[in-house]
């Protein structure tokens, strides 16, 4: 009876031992190097090549490696009926809350612009920006607690998701409300879950029911995105600028466009990255959970994708 | 009867505008053109030219246009017994904090390394940086509110000063203490006023008494650094980098080494920016009290400096 780590080009070392602190009596096999599928109960994964997960026979759960959840429903080889989980550590949301803070402020006080002029050696002050109406798209975990800490802040938030949801004293806003969402906001921050519904959300049309030319941060996934369609909002100012975490490949080819328009700063999907410690903890729990049959912490409902 | 602007290479409209949607009646002359010298009883300066203050017979009061005062102390034809004060807004204060924050999380999320890595097109993420400890150098006015600020945002913070300030939930060190308050902290921000004791104070001597290669952040005046020290202590690690608001000269001249530092962060001089709204409150009512020979708000103690 084992659990087998799927996490192609990562290191599991930490992993190994964190889970194994937690819990000594697993036994952990690691792709590519699984000797033994059929005792495999228990998988964790993250971006692992299709058609591997239905080799094991005794499946019972499956964890991915983060928050997103995107490669696991894309596997057309998922086993029916195995139920899944994602990774909610508070970590995460901390580490989301502050590189969307960061990106925020940098865009405010004119920092990837006086980055530029350092590069030429150019000394042109600008003033700060004025607007600090943020508006988020998701209000799962992490986009809530975003919601809290940013107005905490003294930054006015309004928060905008598939279904309506009611946070204190955050204007909410459902599907067929983007329109009104979209028009008075600064900032646009996206941390939705990938699904049909939202894949290639951040369009032209989203785009163009901007009114306050605001700035984009992608903190959720590259396919939110139309790469093509945020240049041009760039271009023509209808999207001031953006702050992209994720891409629609990774890493992001050195030939990509976005590389080199100066509104745009690019980081390598650091936003917010799992703790091995914290999350060998849900793993090892929720593999007790799925031995016993009961519901995981954190599971997905298969047919809303998040 | 009348204030004199020497505001030299600045836009004065919107502050004569505020001035005067204040106090109507006062009569303002701009300099160079004054053209009753014997009428100014009232001067607002920022870098003005020497031996301009001591041709106005009947000077008052003198503030200066922000918070800093050096550019007075430093006018050889200063007029002696005339009181001089700085202004101090709470939008030079919200400015400040929130600078010192961006510059904080960028360093901590190495947004200046992505910046750079951005334009090579190079993928390479770096996990943010784990100590909170800050380090303020300057308990005035803004130097205290910066500590509130950021000690409410979870950081640790300590503070250094000539004289021992008490302040709560703070570590503050006086003048003889710099070791003890150097040797632990993580970012180090300078909010010193510029005096003969402050001078040049961050130098090769005391980047050596800090242990842990902080971060360093200038916000005061570029003459408290010396550059070439700053440089080799970047050079061999003792600071790890640094955020530069000021400068010895500004703006600063293209030669430079500063500006071809990868470690280092150039902006210029737009940390905290005078509102002309806010200053012309303080003016006008510093113009009122100098005409009964009362003491000024925020009036400086000339053998202190600040």
């Amino acid at each position: 009876m084992s659990i087998a780590l799927l996490l192609p080009n990562r290191q599991t070392d930490d992993l190994v031992e964190a889970i194994l602190k937690r819990d000594p009596t697993i036994s952990i096999q690691i792709y590519p190097d699984i000797e033994d599928p059929d005792s495999v109960e228990f998988a964790v994964v993250w971006y692992h090549p299709d058609n591997e997960l239905n080799k094991f026979k005794n499946l019972k759960a499956i964890s991915s490696y983060g928050a997103g959840v995107d490669h696991i429903l894309n596997d057309p080889g998922l086993p029916e009926e195995i139920p899944f989980a994602r990774i909610v550590a508070k970590s995460l949301i901390e580490q989301m809350n502050e590189y969307v803070l960061t990106s925020i402020l940098n865009h405010k006080r004119s920092f990837p612009q006086f980055f530029n002029q350092q590069s030429q050696q150019n000394w042109l002050p600008v003033l700060a920006k004025t607007g600090n109406h943020v508006g988020i798209m998701g209000l799962g975990q992490l986009g809530k607690a975003l919601a809290h800490y940013l107005r905490n802040l003294g930054f006015k938030v309004s928060g905008w998701s598939q279904s309506k949801k009611e946070i204190e004293d955050i204007e909410t806003y459902q599907s067929d409300q983007l329109d009104a969402f979209l028009k008075d906001i600064n900032y646009l921050v996206c941390l939705l879950p990938l699904t049909q519904e939202t894949d290639s959300i951040l369009n032209q049309q989203l785009f163009s029911q901007c009114k306050r030319s605001p700035y984009l941060i992608n903190v959720a996934r590259g396919r939110h995105v139309v790469d093509a369609d945020l240049i041009h909002a760039i271009e023509t100012d209808q999207i001031s600028g953006a702050c992209l975490d994720v891409f629609r490949q990774e890493p992001l080819p050195k030939k990509h466009p976005f590389w080199q328009i100066r509104e745009i700063t690019i980081t390598p999907h650091i936003a917010a990255v799992t703790s091995d410690v914290e999350a060998a903890e849900q793993i090892v729990k929720n593999y007790h959970l799925s031995l016993r049959g009961k519901p995981l912490i954190n599971q997905i409902d298969r047919n809303k994708g998040y």
